[in-house]
């Protein structure tokens, strides 16, 4: 099958690429680790030839990490609220490559500021393909989980947290170090570390207290992992205080997706697991058409 | 001088040794980098006699981490509320060496744990000498912030914070590393910092904010790291709701006291500087005269 386009989600980390039909259908993907970090701008040309002749010789759009200053080329962030044109009238046209970049979105509101890039593809595509309502909140957990607003199907908020990051950091160093080695998995423990997160004004002080409370005999070192991703986890899902009894589209799988899901639930909100490989290609047809 | 005693304040990084008078002055002080990280426990013997060829022949009286399961022996913990004679009462004698170990103070309520090993003599010096009331809040930053609430001339409540471990892991690794290398201030960006901070139960995004700020040129990138200080301090001074009004004993000088003072008056208490080395002399007296 010949195909249409190709389209990329490329992140920081991690590539994806579908060949895609002329209806949005994906019949082939690469996926691979050569994210941003692990490239230079003049390495980009290389990359999509590399690409074309795995998947065939068709122009391009991508997503994600590749339009930011430590990508490809910089494409402006689109402001909030945002929708799918405002996307597809922001995209970036790198004529001589047959490349098409889609722009981030920020939030510029007076007491906050946020940016994404990719994700937006995936909450818009969500929208677009009617895995979710024009009005949703939607959390990708990761690094950095993402909470992100819709009304009217436009992206109207956006919240970053480093929870992700936080917790390989004090895994990796610091005071907690060797402490936190152990499994984490929905339990006791990380019910018990929710319980502490959820709403706290002293996340430092609740991290802290894993310390404490294995020296004290009250948590198992085995559990001491368990009940630092509850604080750290149920303090982002306790930050939010618009849970209780809505809907959330939780765009990831996996155990880290479990574990969110777990807490948000905990927090009274019902997690809703939508596919976001399908999401994203979804999205990233209707701007390709878009942008014709 | 002769001297009675040789007291020490043996940390997890530093140690500061003093030989006091019968009368609890201290007339010569030692002080180094050989704090518990850089010793084995069979390393104790031979410092002790080091410290007796510099400051005199004489008995020892030592608080702080050389007293937990990472120093030279275990003092268990005394249990909050505890007031200077607890602490005596606690106190592990090792005849053999002629050296007496303070135990340190441990909070188990229903709710929270925390523990502290060397703060309590300061503190409760601070209150022996009258340089304190007898109900008073303390605080004393450094990598790990404590705030220690007396009752009655007991500590009756412990809050460790892990503000300036985080900062620095921030500052070293992850999202935000590289752009953390301004100087810490107080100025315009700390208390715009502080503002976020304070109260904050968000403070995952909030740091991340750092980011967008700067990516949003909202922020300077040479004022990122006073207001990412800003935030941390903001919060963890904010995870207090009692400063309204109220004198906050500050345990602590130089830069970072500087930081925590503004913080604590930009949330209505009133911050006063204590000389921690009285503090801890009057203390580790009143000690050695409990445990004759």
């Amino acid at each position: 099958m010949a195909g249409d386009y190709i389209a990329i989600d490329w992140g920081t980390t991690n590539r994806r690429a579908w060949r895609m039909s002329a209806g949005g259908i994906p019949d082939e993907v690469a996926k691979d680790a050569r994210g941003i970090l692990s490239l230079t701008p003049e390495d980009y040309p290389s990359e999509i030839s590399a690409l074309r002749e795995r998947l065939g010789d068709l122009p391009v759009i991508a997503a994600g990490m590749v339009g930011s200053n430590r990508g490809w080329r910089e494409v402006p962030y689109v402001d909030a609220p945002a929708d799918i044109a405002d996307l597809a009238r922001g995209t970036l046209e790198l004529a001589d490559f047959g490349v098409r970049l889609i722009p981030g979105v920020a939030l510029r509101s007076a007491g906050r500021a946020d940016v994404m890039r990719g994700e937006e593809v995936q909450v818009l595509g969500a929208i677009a393909a009617g895995l979710a309502p024009d009005d949703a909140l939607f959390c990708q957990p990761g690094t950095h989980n993402k909470w992100i607003a819709t009304a009217d199907g436009r992206v109207s908020d956006i919240a970053t947290a480093l929870t992700g990051e936080l917790f390989a950091l004090l895994r990796g160093h610091g005071i907690l170090a060797g402490m936190l080695d152990g499994d984490v998995a929905d339990g006791a423990p990380f019910r018990d570390g929710l319980s502490r997160g959820a709403g706290a004004r002293d996340l430092t002080v609740a991290l802290f207290e894993v310390r404490a409370r294995v020296l004290l005999g009250r948590l198992a070192p085995a559990d001491a992992a368990a009940f630092a991703s509850g604080v750290l986890i149920g303090a982002d899902v306790g930050s939010r205080d618009d849970l209780a009894g809505r809907e959330v589209q939780l765009l990831a799988g996996g155990a880290l997706a479990d574990l969110y899901a777990a807490a948000i639930t905990h927090a009274g909100g019902r997690p809703v697991t939508l596919d976001s490989e399908r999401a994203f290609a979804a999205g990233i047809h209707r701007l390709w058409e878009l942008t014709q």
